[in-house]
């Protein structure tokens, strides 16, 4: 288990009630640095929120720098949006948790309740703010656009002032976040079921980047620019894209 | 678009405030088959409960069979039990937004603003119940283990009685749910920005279900079930497994 460690000019996640990791304190990590690779590797998070006093779960594209999360938040900007800042329900409602979430793998034991998955996983808490200045949210799509596509941002035309109005971006700050980590084998190998004889093990997932297929409305001829190319073949959620 | 269809013997979905499609209507799917597909396509759900008036998401994984969602639910439930029954917070906060996202790829468009991602989701809304019955709780822990791993009910040890005790499990009816579904390449083939010549299409994303790892802890020999080396190779999320 990893102990609280400080990144590089950087606090150690902040341990909150509900950040400690009460059921799987094995697998708990807190170090900066373990944050950041989960939101490296993942592709999309599930944003949750509270509309009208009930949970939204929406998943979303995002983008990330050292200190803010930024998503995609038509949604749930539009009800945070929607009601007035003073009242005390705002408070409640305004908060989020977004979780990012990739599966490694099934962890095949030799008992039905040993069976696990192996993944890695963030949640990160707080309130999400509206980006409205032009310069941060062009910043944040820069950041969202690059995480999702890398390259695509420099290759095709860039947002308008109108296409910028028309997009709602939520800043999250990386302050309080939870890691979760589950790799190897099954726990169950010094049980008794160890001695059912029975094959155990992983069953590895893998997610890679296909082909470009390219949209049939081209006209022929048209080169796929090398960046994408080059993403064809290669390994998604390894923490590299 | 798929107009409301019910499924055989099936009410349509039912479509409330906060299922209809308001911002990507034409990705809208209100046929009950188009949810179980989901759900049959899906390894891990993403539940979303309130717990002290903050939202949380917890990555988790399901079963389900024509009315019901079974998910593992530790923190969810520890929430529920939790609180007295009769306080009216119970009503609010006892609600669940559990969502299952399946990304199959990237929508590469001629604008940064067009840009998408093709994937398939749904969000199921309700009031989950405690699972306390032992068959009902034998059943749902059988209909989850055989979604996520099928074969390893019948070849591992099945939950003893204290193990099944120690399981929260919790039910969801799939009455009240949201299905969003986006296939093909970007929208902005008859745009203006066609007229740049650039290179647009999709880049999709492959899940596969690699080789068996075996515990390190295996006697030498020991046979990998065919049931799990049939499934190494085949695609994952694609709604056979």
């Amino acid at each position: 288990m990893t102990q609280p460690v400080a990144g590089p000019g950087r606090p150690a996640l902040s341990a909150t009630a509900r950040t400690r990791h009460e059921r799987l304190r094995e697998q708990g990590r807190t170090d900066r640095a373990h944050l950041i690779a989960v939101l490296r590797a993942g592709l999309i998070a599930h944003l949750g929120v509270v509309v009208d006093g009930t949970p939204m779960v929406i998943p979303t594209s995002y983008g990330f720098d050292d200190d803010t999360l930024y998503l995609h938040g038509s949604v749930a900007s539009r009800s945070l949006a929607a009601r007035p800042a003073e009242t005390a329900q705002v408070a409640e409602t305004a908060q989020a948790c977004v979780t990012i979430t990739l599966v490694d793998g099934l962890v095949l034991a030799r008992s039905v309740f040993e069976h696990a998955v192996n993944y890695r996983s963030a949640m990160i808490y707080g309130t999400p703010r509206l980006v409205t200045d032009p310069a941060e949210k062009l910043r944040g799509l820069h950041l969202l656009s690059e995480h999702l596509a890398p390259g695509q941002w420099d290759y095709a035309r860039q947002p308008s002032r109108k296409e910028l109005a028309a997009t709602s971006l939520l800043a999250l700050p990386l302050d309080e976040a939870s890691v979760k980590v589950r790799t190897g084998p099954p726990d169950d190998a010094d049980s008794p079921d160890a001695a059912l004889g029975l094959w155990a093990g992983e069953l590895p997932l893998i997610s890679t980047w296909g082909e470009p297929v390219p949209d049939a409305e081209l006209p022929a001829g048209t080169a796929v620019p090398p960046h994408i190319t080059a993403r064809a073949g290669t390994r998604a959620f390894d923490g590299d894209s």
